[in-house]
């Protein structure tokens, strides 16, 4: 557990009293022979990671989708692998590891002894932070109804589902006699939430290379991002239910309650620490004029960012899941403080860092196949967990999006259902969650199966996404800056947009009050808080707006129509769409007028009430 | 020594099979609470940082120059030290702090095992890898004999002066009854190379801030870039001094020669490392198409540049020096390749660790002076150790500077070189290699010292040089662009460009083979390379210039004027000035023009032989 600490805060190494003593009988000699081997060790995963930015780049200069950067890191993993422990003879086991070369004994030390905290404290935070970061806010909002719908009660049910089945499964096991050690019901449902954390990574990266669908990429998008919180969560509250007396196989509604009320607390907590820590970069930033010194601003970003996940940590909170949504909140405010640079430095920052940690988990993943000592493959439990895996989607992405249609304007289509049914990936998340603890021998089953799950769908679902997405006809090459209009929306049909309710809600709320509180934009707060806030709202309303009262008209309409966004009149008919240039950049403006012509004429309702309702779409959409 | 392998490699903790034992006798309970505490004292790091960052703004904003965000990060972190050392009565003592209450021992525990290899592995090189990255070339590589010199010989001269001078004081303190413990000559010495890595990161960000005169600039900033990479090497070869025998006193040649031996092969050993993963990295970014994809591009940049320090602290060189020509290489050839946005984005994302780096050493400085338990404060041993660095900068800088004027056109006047000698600050580097070992009573006193000189020379040197400029009468507000245009040089004065024979040597070597191997410019190695080369030529010639040919001849031109360049003429005078706009964008090309035109009727000798000699100006000037 030392081993997080030290990882958690890289330069801190936790040198404790036992060791330094330790430390002293260890002579130079013998540590800087260890000091070589270790750079060597980690001069192999650079190699690996080098390789493969080769190769994906040939790869994608000749367009080939079938295989994405994160497969490809995981084959070059397998082949150190398998190299590593098949290349001398010596190294089969352990034991005889030990006597073998210096390398591969520093090889084979790294692996046995890489603590699976570094995956949580390391190397997920910037992954997470990055897709909060980098959300599409416009059409997550627009879905925020079904997506929240799938990460919490969709990942919930899949949970409980996988877990029956597999409890089901190692009955099975149990009964031939295939089952060498205690496997209880939490271990089966801790298996559930493991494996109910998606990761399209490998889908989203293809449907953002063709365009596809918006509304889908949203939904697989926030659906992924969210349940990897929701999965860390119920585990944690899983491993928390402790039910009283011997036998663990027995229903305890104490131990019940106690686990969902960790699932709450833990899960809001996070959540307030995350948001929190985002309002108060945005304050931070909007109140100071850092902007004109974009290196300050970008590293205070990067601090206050990380601050989030150790003040999360220090408060027993989940680091992750604060992560998050701290870049959520910073996505949606501060952004809109920060100076054009540290936009793209920020953005650029945390898209390397994730880059890199992605790949490495992804190497490591395949190293781990061949050389982690410890594997438990069990022949049923494996099949058995890929029809659980398969069962568990499907219960509910169909249930629930039946549910879910029956209140949504734009429906989601068979063909939509389908794709995300088939694009439910297992990846670095599940993979995090299941090295965490391979104590025990369910543990190490449970980890030697989700290993192989992530790799068959990183490859076949991820090397079939394209076919399937032609098979399904669902339609690529879509701009997003020509995507339905959500402006367009006459009064009798507002109820049935989708998520109307807590859409209009959270956008007036936010519209009104938090919008003006945090950034530059929308009204001044003079004018939307009640008349005896007016002291608070002189505060809070942007000094920019006291600087320069013409600024204030424009900061408004810049907010009701957004920068880029386009407002045509057609008749009484006024329609709204963004377009916003996207920040790499190779996405135009110039194309959203045509592109609004053609919706017109095409499959989208317009309604010709003259009621004029414009959503205001995100600058950072 | 563990720690420093668990920081090298920060995301592998390096737990062994004896600390696996007993970690599994620690609770979770107790490991979670230490989890806690850690989280607690990194948070106030990152406080300590904010504040800093937030501080320094409102200092800008002002145009506040008296103190550096360096002297900054000190004061925050003295403060936080006081607060820690005398907030509670019972923290005294080390022993006493053991019971205090949690926050404050995990501090404490921080404090006093926080391992200072970290320095050397985490810290340092991101802020030395930017040193050489960002190296103004076309200065440096006009002054790179005076560089070299000041470097070399200067530091040379400076390390033994000072362990001169301090083995008399040493020798004063026995007498007088003031030393408890041992003190060697070779202790003498080793204070002396540690004391000599200036540091003059404060000096500088204020002459950048003024545009000070350029040339001052490139000497001190070349000077205090390479003394570092000497000091170390220095420093490792006085360790690797140990004459046979008892008596450490007496001069031992072979010793001595092994030392030298050991200096010259590490040394050679680093730089051929750095150089050559630079090289490879140029070769990989010319020979692929990477620079479609940015991301991958930056990636691949930042892994290749790691990896240099890990393979030359695999093969037993100095880590730090290789990053350090390793980034003068990828800045002179690699930065040619990049696409535009990568270039920014590796500046960006090393222009940020390197902040983030620096501002942690410096306020973990701020710290330790009163959180560090074993400080020896000998009020002989400082005195004598301000009056040896006085004297020991005093003694090369004026000394080699007559020297150099002999050589040189422009001659190093009064001036520059009193600033040189008031510019000798003491920072970072030479922090980190007086706590690398503070086991001994002579090293914790060479320890305690360093700490007061790097407080003394950052906060009264740096906020004296704003007033040290104007009293000197150097020059401020200076362009870059139109320092004395160095194209402007007939036959006759050739040999007295400064370091001409060096320089002509090299940029002919380097126009004719390496830039053409490594980069898309310069002339096709067909032309330059003899016809038996031409396979190996026909290799390395930028496949840029067979897709199309017309850019042969732009890439050519492009090298003689490079990007930018004015090339005017006056009669049968030809000057060239550089005009490439900075990266940060603060700067336009406009003002070359006109700035060229006053630079001629000013006070810069204008040759009217007719002879047209260009040198090129570097792109990344």
């Amino acid at each position: 557990m030392r081993g997080l600490l030290c990882l958690l805060i890289p330069w801190i190494p936790w040198t404790r009293a036992e060791d330094s003593a330790m430390e002293e009988i260890a002579t130079e000699k013998e540590a800087e022979e260890s000091h070589r081997q270790d750079s060597v060790s980690l001069l192999t995963f650079i190699l690996l990671l080098t390789l493969t930015i080769l190769t994906i780049w040939l790869f994608k200069h000749r367009r080939a989708r079938f295989l994405h950067e994160t497969g490809l890191a995981m084959i070059y993993g397998l082949i150190v692998g398998v190299i590593l422990r098949y290349g001398t003879p010596s190294t089969s086991t352990y034991d005889k590891a030990i006597s073998c070369s210096p390398e591969q004994r520093a090889f084979t030390t790294l692996l046995v002894t890489f603590d699976p905290e570094v995956f949580f404290n390391i190397l997920l935070p910037p992954i997470i932070f990055h897709a909060g970061y980098s959300l599409k806010k416009r059409h997550f909002f627009r879905n925020i109804g079904s997506i929240l719908a799938y990460a919490f009660f969709g990942t919930a049910v899949s949970c409980f589902i996988i877990g029956n089945l597999m409890y089901g499964v190692v009955k099975l096991m149990k009964l031939v006699g295939q089952l060498n050690g205690k496997f209880f019901y939490t271990d089966c449902l801790l298996f559930g939430a493991i494996i109910s954390a998606t990761d399209p990574v490998t889908v989203l990266a293809i449907f953002n290379e063709l365009h596809a669908d918006v509304d889908l990429y949203a939904l697989l998008f926030g659906e992924s991002v969210l349940n990897d919180a929701v999965a860390i969560v119920l585990s944690s509250s899983i491993m928390a239910y402790q039910p009283t007396g011997e036998n663990s196989h027995t229903f305890d509604a104490a131990a019940f309650f106690k686990s969902v009320g960790v699932f709450v607390g833990i899960f809001s907590g996070s959540f307030i620490m995350g948001v929190c820590t985002g309002i108060s970069t945005a304050l931070v930033t909007k109140f100071t004029k850092l902007h004109c010194f974009p290196l300050l601003e970008t590293a205070l970003f990067f601090l206050l960012s990380w601050s989030t996940f150790l003040l999360a940590e220090a408060c027993g909170f989940t680091g992750v899941v604060a992560v998050l949504f701290c870049g959520i909140t910073q996505a949606h405010y501060t952004y809109n403080n920060l100076s054009p640079e540290s936009r793209n430095r920020t953005k650029q920052l945390f898209e390397v860092l994730h880059f890199l940690a992605e790949n490495f988990i992804f190497s490591y993943m395949g190293l781990a196949l061949f050389t982690f000592q410890k594997h438990v493959f069990s022949p049923i439990f494996i099949v058995g967990a890929f029809i659980a895996v398969f069962v568990g989607r499907a219960a509910h992405v169909y249930p629930l999006s039946f549910f879910l249609n029956l209140g949504r304007r734009h429906k989601i289509g068979w063909n939509l259902q389908h794709m995300m049914m088939f694009s439910g990936l297992r990846g670095a998340m599940a993979f995090a969650l299941s090295i965490r603890d391979t104590a025990s021998y369910a543990h190490q089953m449970m980890f030697s199966t989700t290993l192989l799950i992530v790799f068959f769908t990183v490859w076949i679902i991820g090397g079939g996404t394209t076919p399937m997405l032609s098979w399904l006809n669902i339609r690529v090459g879509v701009d997003p800056d020509e995507d339905p209009p959500d402006g367009v929306i006459a009064n009798g049909s507002r109820t049935k947009q989708e998520s109307a309710w807590i859409f209009r809600l959270w956008y007036s709320f936010d519209h009104k009050y938090l919008k003006p509180m945090l950034t530059h934009s929308g009204p001044p707060l003079t004018s939307t808080l009640p008349s005896w806030c007016s002291l608070v709202a002189r505060c809070f309303t942007s000094p920019r707006v006291y600087n320069n009262p013409e600024q204030l008209r424009e900061d408004d309409t810049d907010f009701i129509f957004n920068d880029g966004d386009l407002t045509l009149t057609y008749g009484d008919t006024t329609i709204t769409a963004n377009a916003t240039t996207s920040l790499d950049g190779r996405r135009t403006k110039s194309s959203s007028e045509e592109a609004l012509e053609r919706e017109l004429g095409g499959d989208y309702e317009i309604t010709n009430r003259g009621t004029r309702l414009v959503f205001p779409l995100e600058e950072n959409a």
